[in-house]
């Protein structure tokens, strides 16, 4: 059984601490946040394939692979520490030494995450001066704020917890988020933070978080773009007492309910999109094999001709099958149907069923299924996207003219 | 010497006859259009890759690949023939039948290409009536009319001829194409047909066509859409009498100028594409290998946020860095530089050399240079793309509500 919990967050986790503050990065809004737990957690991670990798990511990235423990995470907003070179590493090593010194810890358990602006130094100084505020302020509570600091120009702020009853008791699981609501000029785009308490080693821990980002972020597209500082990080303090295996019927519910708050972040981000209006869910079915599923998938969630036609409330399944035909996916044309929620538009044989005023009125609500069966095998794959608006051109545009 | 002919069209070149009238597929404007000589002309062309292919595309697809022979070819426009299942090989052998009888000449002899809305069945009656028409309109001036008939939604007529001096005397090289101008929904997007009196055997026409075709229509992106009715047809007559080998100085003669005929072809395509206001040349050079000089090349010119920047003039290259380094080829960060025209943006090791004044300039002009040096190998690749506008998505999304 799982269990969302209300105002849900990172902090819910028990053994965790958190804060978000104002530091200066930004002009007003929070643009620091730090989670933390005193105990050492385990630690695993998924990061951008992004060849031009930010420098926190280098950094947390050999963490996680060398020990695979971290007792914090610090996280500025505003800034990415992309492309500034050796200096970016420099700079990143001084705001990690220093967090360490004031939390305390070790300067190899505190990990580090920045999103912001590509190419620009950090405020070095500035964030020095924030971590003093910062680590001071670390409380039970501080979920809420600290998944505000992460936010570049989200609209909503993401953040959710999630307990899931095992044969030996409970355990619970929170997670923030950022990403792709207005991508501004040299923006990075999506990152994510998960807690729990269940005990679990950093393979086991590795092994569940990437069988549930494989099926969630990593099925997400606002515009098909890849940032250079991507990343999901999850924490395990084991503060429960109960351990997780990688598999049998315990670590099976804790997968499904790591599962569901990962997608439940992943459909935020693709909502709070760049000039969206609509979240599209797409159901690729009766695949060859998984590589075809994905293929087409991702070449529908790309596409801005299936996107716009979404945008304007066109069953326009013409482009769907131009789409998928495109994918490199094996596909059959006359074998494939197409359905917006319920409503069939093509069934196989290109036997057009379209009903223009029914489709209307599906395409006229927020959320919306596009199901389609090649009918050619027993793969499927499920992939989120949104419309594509004018305010997608405009939020890219104009930011800086 | 490669000269371009004033008002030159496909029958610039000796021996062709066209026509383009409205026979009712559209409701006013020219739709159909008839490309024809006395001989039979070797024939050779490109087709799309996308699995979804549109009738004519195999029909024409089978002749060439069978005989590399033809006489004609008939081209219609507002009705892509795609999705139509096997009723729409049959509509197409039908017309191709009655367009072989009303000229006397055989079945396959006549090659068919249609463009326009997917998944509707063409009005069979009204083309063959067209034919009539067309058959005795057939004149050895009809160029621009026939290139006027191909138009979707084009803004403006693409058609040119280029003659070029060999060893034995000139030869001429004709072409016209559609594309891009606006992709209405369901409209299948580029066509190109060329002409010369040039004297090759198929194979050796083959290998001069793509080896244009590669670095020329291969190489643009208006939005990463890859239709079901592409083709570039190339028919050569050998009125001339000169002949034309695969290498050789008058090879490398001819070849230059069908690459510079195929090179303004592709590059008006982009010019007039969906809500373009810029023609942007991307120049990738110092690349690992051809691969990666495609890679780079390629997803630069389909990247969303690097097309957006160019739209609000903003010399953004953190984003030309982050599309660099999703592109997937072999990048060395440090080591790129980026220039707009000549003015250099980004040196190596991220020395940021940008002048926010003097890049406005350059990013305000019609045609502008995105030139990236990976400084990493001796490859290099261009490609052309236009910048991304709201008129697209309104294009896109606005036209069936």
């Amino acid at each position: 059984m799982i269990q969302y919990i209300k105002n849900g967050s990172v902090t819910t986790v028990k053994g965790f601490k958190a804060a978000g503050i104002h530091c200066g990065i930004k002009r007003k809004k929070k643009d620091l946040a730090l989670l933390y737990c005193d105990d050492a957690c385990t630690a695993a991670a998924a990061f951008t394939t992004n060849k031009v990798k930010a420098a926190p990511v280098v950094l947390s990235q050999s963490i996680i692979d060398k020990s695979g423990k971290a007792k914090a995470i610090l996280i500025n907003s505003g800034n990415a520490n992309a492309c500034t070179g050796q200096a970016g590493f420099i700079d990143a090593e001084k705001i990690q030494s220093y967090c360490a010194e004031k939390l305390g810890v070790s300067k190899d358990e505190v990990l580090i995450s920045s999103t912001g602006v590509i190419g620009q130094r950090l405020p070095v100084d500035t964030i020095l001066k924030g971590i003093d505020t910062i680590s001071a302020e670390l409380t039970e509570d501080g979920g809420l704020d600290c998944a505000h600091a992460i936010m570049t120009t989200d609209t909503k702020v993401k953040t959710y917890a999630v307990s899931v009853k095992l044969s030996s008791g409970e355990v619970t699981i929170g997670g923030m988020c950022k990403g792709s609501g207005m991508i501004m000029p040299n923006m990075a785009t999506m990152l994510g933070f998960i807690t729990t308490d269940a005990e679990l080693d950093s393979a086991t821990l590795k092994y569940h978080l990437l069988q549930s980002v494989n099926v969630t972020f990593n099925k997400i597209s606002v515009d098909g773009e890849t940032s250079t500082n991507d990343m999901v990080i999850a924490l395990a303090n084991g503060k429960s007492g109960i351990q997780v295996a990688e598999t049998g019927e315990d670590a099976e519910l804790f997968q499904s309910a790591l599962l569901s708050l990962c997608k439940k972040m992943a459909r935020a981000i693709v909502k709070d999109g760049e000039g969206a209006t609509k979240l599209v869910t797409i159901n690729i079915s009766g695949a060859a094999s998984q590589q075809d599923a994905d293929l087409a998938g991702k070449t529908l969630a790309n596409s801005p001709l299936v996107k716009t036609a979404i945008y304007g409330r066109d069953a326009n399944w013409g482009r769907i099958m131009s789409s998928v035909g495109m994918s490199g996916a094996d596909v059959c044309p006359e074998k494939v149907s197409i359905c917006f929620d319920e409503l069939p538009i093509l069934l196989p044989g290109f036997n057009i069923v379209l009903n223009e005023e029914k489709a209307l009125e599906v395409l006229s609500q927020k959320e919306i299924q596009l199901n389609v069966n090649l009918n050619n095998g027993d793969y499927s794959s499920t992939w989120w996207t949104c419309d594509f608006t004018e305010n997608y051109v405009k939020i890219n545009a104009d930011y800086r003219t």
